[in-house]
C-alpha cells in the first residue's frame, strides 16, 4: 500500500475542493504533466462534466496520463469533519482517499477541508504499525535553506512518544523532499539548557536522548533558533506548531504590507523600488509558500498531502510533484521499518538525567527570557 | 508597596547588569533624565567606584534626581537563578528588588539575568493578592498599533485560572503603557470555533466569557490573526508564549537578512536601495524592539521591568520611561483591585457551552491546518 502501483505510482487528486475551485486543479495538472520530474499518472476524482470540459480546455482531455474517477459530491469547506464522511458518501476527497486503501493510487493530493481531510485519513487508512496518530509537517523557509515542522496542527494534544514518532515522521520526510541525508531533529523548547521547558518537551528529550540509532536528534531548539540553520526538523505538539506556523504567516504578511507601505510613500522612494525591483522578486521567491504548500499527514498508511485552501495551480503543482517523490521514495515503507526500532529504544531504561536546579516556588528558567 | 513614595516616584535601576554593562546603563540614565516625560527619580543600584565615574562622564555625577546605592556583587548572565540570591546577598539585582520591598522605590528596571529576576522578584515581592503567578509580558509590533503577549515565558505550564489572570494583567499593561481604555484580549489557540483548542484553551475560554465585566475578551484568536487589528492582548501559557515571540524576532532576522542580502546582490539594486533607504529607516523605526524593551513581570508586589540582556542606552531609556509610567498609573492598585473581581466571575457556574462535534478517533479540527 502506497508503493508504486505497476511500474509508475498514480496520484489521486481531489479536483473539487480548493478556495479557487477544479479549474485551478485542472490547471495544476496540465503543469505537473509537462514537468520532466513527474513520474506517476494523475487521477481527478470529481464531477465529470465539470471536469471534463477543464481538461479539454487544458488540452489534456486525452492525455494517456491523466483519468477521471467520478465523484458527484463535494466537501465544502464549512463541512463539520466527521460529518462531512458520514452523509457524503460519495465525496471527490473520500473517494480519491479510497483509491489509496485499494491500492489504485500511492498518494492524495486534496487543497480541500483540512479538517475533513485529516478525519477521513485517519478513518480510512489508520496509522501506521507502530505510529499512534497521524501528524501534519509543513515545510518552511530558513537562513540557508528549509525545514519542517511537525506537528503543524494535526493533534493539540501529545504525549511524549507522539513526539518521538513527529521526529521520525519529519526526519524521513526531510529525507524525501529536501534531499537530506541524515537531517538534525530539534525539539521546540524554551531554555536550551536540560530541564527548562515544560513537562511534555523534557519527557521527549529524554526519548529522543536514546534514539540516536534511528533519528539524529540534536537537542532542544529555542525559537530564537528557529529561522538560523539549526535544525532540518523542528518536533512539537500540534497547538503549539500551529499557532507558530500561522503566526509566521501572519508576521509575514504584516512585514511585508509595512515595507510595501513604505516604499509607495512618497515618488523617491517609489523610484528607488522599481530600481531595486529585482531583489523583491527574488525575496518573494526565496520565501514563496507556493514551492512547499503540500503539507503531508504523515504517519498514516497511505501518502496524504494537504495543499492550501488558496492554493494557485502553481501551488497544486508542487504539492503534486511532492506527492510523486513520496511515492518513489517509498516513504511509508521507510518509516514503517524504523518505527518499531524506535518504539523499542524510546522505551527503553532512561538515562539517568543530570541533577539539576528547580525550584519550586518561583518561576526560574534562565532561558525563559522573552528579550535575552 | 508601589505606588510613588512621596510627590514623585523612585525608580531602582540594576546598573550592573546587561551585555553592554554599566557605562549603556549610564548613558540610559542621562537619556532618561534628559526626557521631560519622566517624573520619578533614579537610583542606580552598583558598585560606586565603577559607577562614579560613569557618572561623572555623562555629567549627571551631582544630578538632583540621581543617587547611587552602594551594592558590591553582581549576578552574572552564568549564574543559575536560585542560586544568585542565596549566595550573592549583595548583588545590584537583589539590592535593587529590595528598594520595592521598601517602599523607597516604585519600580525596579534590570537587563541582568532574567531567570534570576524573576526568582528573586517572586521570592522578595510574592505575588499580588488573588495573583497565584507572575506572567512576563512582551509589546510586539501589529498592523495598526502594538499589542501585549503574555505570558512571554515566565511560566512554562498553566491552569486556566492563571490565563485568566494573565488577561487581567495584559489588560492593565496595555491601558498603562499602550494607552488603550478597553483593552480588547484574544485567547492564543488554533481553529476559532469553540471547543477547537486544547484542554487548556478550552478551559480558559469558558472562564474568559464570564469575565465580561472586567475583561474585554473578544474570543479566541488564531496564529494567522496575531498581527492583524485583531486583539491588544494575545494570551497564553509561557512556553507557547515564549516560543511564539523568540520565533518571531527570528523570523524578523532571517527576513531582515534575506532582503539586504537581495538588496546588496548587484550594484542596480544596491542604488535603488540607496534612493529609498527612507522606506527601509521607517521600517526599523516601525517594528523597532528599543522602543518597547521593558518585558515587565507582572503579578508582584512591586514593578518589576526587564530589558533585553542586549539592550543599548536607546533601549534602557525606554524601559525606564515605562517603568516610570506603571508607577504614576498606580498598577498595582488597579490589578489589586480587579483580581478579587475576576477570581469571583472566574469561578462563577459555568455556562453550558453548545454542543460540538467532538471525534474521537480522528483528529478533526477545521481550523487545526497549517495553511487553510
Amino acid at each position: 500500500m502506497g508503493k508504486p502501483t505497476g511500474p509508475i505510482g498514480h496520484i489521486a487528486i481531489d479536483a473539487m475542493g480548493g478556495d479557487l475551485g477544479p479549474a485551478e486543479v485542472a490547471a495544476a495538472a496540465r503543469l505537473a504533466l509537462d514537468d520532466p520530474l513527474l513520474q506517476s499518472d494523475l487521477i481527478l476524482v470529481g464531477q465529470p462534466d465539470v471536469l471534463g470540459p477543464l481538461l479539454t480546455e487544458h488540452g489534456i482531455a486525452s492525455h494517456p496520463r491523466v483519468k477521471i474517477l467520478a465523484a458527484s459530491e463535494v466537501v465544502t469547506m464549512d463541512d463539520k469533519p466527521l460529518q462531512a464522511f458520514r452523509r457524503k458518501k460519495d465525496s471527490s476527497m473520500g473517494r480519491a482517499i479510497e483509491l489509496i486503501k485499494t491500492g489504485e493510487a500511492g498518494a492524495v493530493v486534496s487543497c480541500g477541508n483540512t479538517g475533513a481531510l485529516m478525519a477521513g485519513g485517519a478513518i480510512r487508512l489508520r496509522t501506521l504499525e507502530g505510529i499512534d496518530r497521524p501528524a501534519l509537517g509543513a515545510v518552511v523557509p530558513r537562513a540557508n535553506g528549509y525545514f519542517i515542522l511537525i506537528d503543524a496542527g494535526a493533534n493539540p494534544e501529545a504525549e511524549p512518544l507522539h513526539l518521538v514518532h513527529n521526529a521520525l515522521l519529519g526526519s524521513h520526510y526531510a529525507r524525501v523532499i529536501l534531499g537530506i541525508q541524515n537531517p538534525r531533529v530539534g525539539l521546540l523548547t524554551i531554555g536550551t539548557e536540560e530541564g527548562k521547558g515544560n513537562a511534555l518537551s523534557n519527557a521527549t528529550h529524554e526519548m529522543l536522548k536514546r534514539c540516536g540509532e534511528v533519528i539524529n536528534y540534536v537537542g532542544p531548539t529555542e525559537g530564537f533558533q528557529v529561522f538560523t540553520d539549526h535544525c532540518d526538523v523542528a518536533v512539537c505538539d500540534g497547538f503549539t506548531g500551529n499557532l507558530l506556523l500561522k503566526s509566521w504567516e501572519s508576521l509575514s504578511k504584516f512585514f511585508t504590507n509595512t515595507l510595501k507601505a513604505e516604499l509607495k510613500a512618497n515618488p523617491l522612494r517609489m523610484a528607488g523600488a522599481v530600481i531595486s525591483q529585482g531583489a523583491f522578486k527574488a525575496m518573494k521567491a526565496r520565501i514563496n509558500p507556493e514551492r512547499y504548500s503540500g503539507a503531508p499527514l504523515l504517519g498514516l498508511k497511505g501518502n496524504v498531502l494537504k495543499a492550501h485552501g488558496s492554493s494557485n495551480r502553481h501551488a497544486l503543482r508542487y504539492a503534486i510533484l511532492a506527492a510523486d517523490k513520496v511515492i518513489r521514495a517509498d516513504f511509508l515503507g521507510q518509516v514503517s521499518r524504523d518505527a518499531v526500532r524506535i518504539n523499542a529504544l524510546a522505551s527503553a531504561a532512561p538515562i539517568v538525567a543530570a541533577e539539576q536546579e528547580n525550584p519550586v516556588s518561583a518561576p526560574a528558567s534562565d532561558n525563559a527570557s522573552p528579550s535575552s
